[in-house]
């Protein structure tokens, strides 16, 4: 058997034909989503990132304010700075790309954006909504780019097994946290495993549905997945590789072309839950506007 | 072989000489942590829980501030309460004990409570940090009740197959939570099992640590633990019992006789996990109080 593709890109466009519905019926009203990006330094990936973002917002019509301070720049210059996109209406999300030079203080800057523009998720009361199950909050990019990536592709997670590897703030946890809410595309019973996980790969094949997200090249091989598994592949590493003018390739968490013989649906990377991050990042940024204009 | 019993009331006693000790230094500099609770109605449960409360700032010479409004008032009553006590600087946590009459929304109650007074850790701000695994907000009393009563009773977590049973706001998804972080005590591979679950009696017979919190009496039965394991019992639950001169007996969501016959340690219910939520909500006060006065 090989497994089934889950296109990140065909199913990223779908959310953002949504998204861009959304835009239309908002500027039918004369309003404009806008979505401020900062970028301190000049971190080459980071760029990457910010430009891709930038773009689709592009795509999308909703206006972006890319502010690129350099890499010196003290708290104090990105405090300003956000302190004024803060009160800015035309402003309904605001991020900074991580990660920031040493420098700044990261949690000193999340916190300092107002919830109602932190599009990212990564603000402790929107955290906290998204394990309370609340929907006022937004929902973090990756996790729940997941989260719709499976629900798009038809798979269900209600009382299914979802074990998550890795226990970051950004992917892990947050993952755990959306399957587990008492909703009918989440309901999933969920193990979390992890680097202090003594028996992990007998935990993952106990698996239906597995979410790599632990950082290591390749990490998950075909003896960890049980026959017609669902695999998401939530990982992005750079790894040495000659034969590429680049002088690297991307791979994933997870052992690619051995995990595909056995798992019934996986994720490429790239071309997996990437895009979906953008298109959740675009999602959230409409919704706080619509939020900020009392229309949702 | 039968199970070492969990102390709790042993445990919570220990924790309550630190919580004394800790009020004396703050008396040594003048001054006194407060704790107001709030009562609406006469719900008998209510009263027993408030009254317990109450009882145990006395003994730790925390100044009680104990307010009951009549079942019939107002969210407009409640809030302006909440708002006094938000501004009282004697006052260093707030709780309003549940649950609370029907004309009153609880959420918009507990979001109403500043999070620096926010000790029974609702406030979505501290969830959120808990989950992000920051120590500068509360741990709600239950979950890390169960966290120090099996530190302190020398029972490792980390690298631990822990499953928690139920997925409420108050015990399993903190619960989840707090297993999760990146900490000694912690550092646990976590499962959460709920209502959805398919398998779960196979789940939790992987258990190294169950912890029962599904709210059903005796749910929990020897077939489900493996030979072994350590048994957490957070429910308490009133069944009808002819034999007892209040007409019921408090039994947890464990069958405690069988499961006792197998388990390595267990909790009794009651004096398990009940009066470790005390302790952690008068230690969560005084944390309240040293940080409101810079001394954390």
């Amino acid at each position: 058997m090989t497994a089934q593709i889950i296109d990140g890109k065909m199913i990223s466009a779908e959310v953002n034909r949504e998204n861009a519905e959304n835009v239309a019926l908002l500027k039918s009203k004369n309003i404009t989503p806008g979505l401020a990006v900062i970028l301190v330094g000049d971190n080459p990936a980071s760029q990457v990132y910010v430009r891709a973002k930038v773009k689709k917002c592009e795509e999308l019509e909703i206006t972006s304010f890319h502010h690129v301070l350099d890499k010196d720049a003290t708290m104090d210059e990105l405090l300003a700075l956000i302190e004024r996109l803060n009160k800015d209406e035309n402003v309904h999300g605001i991020l900074v790309q991580s990660p920031p030079p040493p420098q700044i203080d990261e949690q000193k800057v999340i916190e300092s954006i107002v919830p109602e523009k932190d599009v990212d998720c990564f603000h402790a009361v929107n955290v906290g909504k998204m394990l309370l199950g609340r929907t006022d909050g937004f929902f973090p990019c990756t996790p729940y780019g997941v989260m719709i990536l499976l629900e798009k592709s038809g798979i269900e997670t209600a009382g299914k097994h979802v074990v998550v590897i890795g226990r970051s703030n950004i992917v892990g946890k947050p993952m755990t946290a959306l399957m587990l809410q008492k909703n009918p595309h989440a309901n999933a019973t969920v193990t979390c495993v992890h680097s202090m996980t003594k028996n992990l790969p007998e935990l993952v094949r106990q698996a239906d549905i597995v979410v790599a997200a632990i950082g290591k090249p390749e990490f998950v091989t075909a003896d960890m997945i049980k026959e017609g598994a669902v695999v998401i592949d939530v990982g992005i590493n750079r790894v040495p590789d000659a034969s590429s003018p680049k002088g690297y390739k991307l791979v994933g968490d997870v052992k690619y072309d051995e995990v595909a013989q056995k798992a019934s649906k996986i994720t490429p990377v790239p071309g997996g839950v990437g895009p979906m991050t953008i298109a959740v990042l675009m999602q959230n940024t409409i919704k706080s506007c619509m939020m900020q204009h009392n229309l949702l």
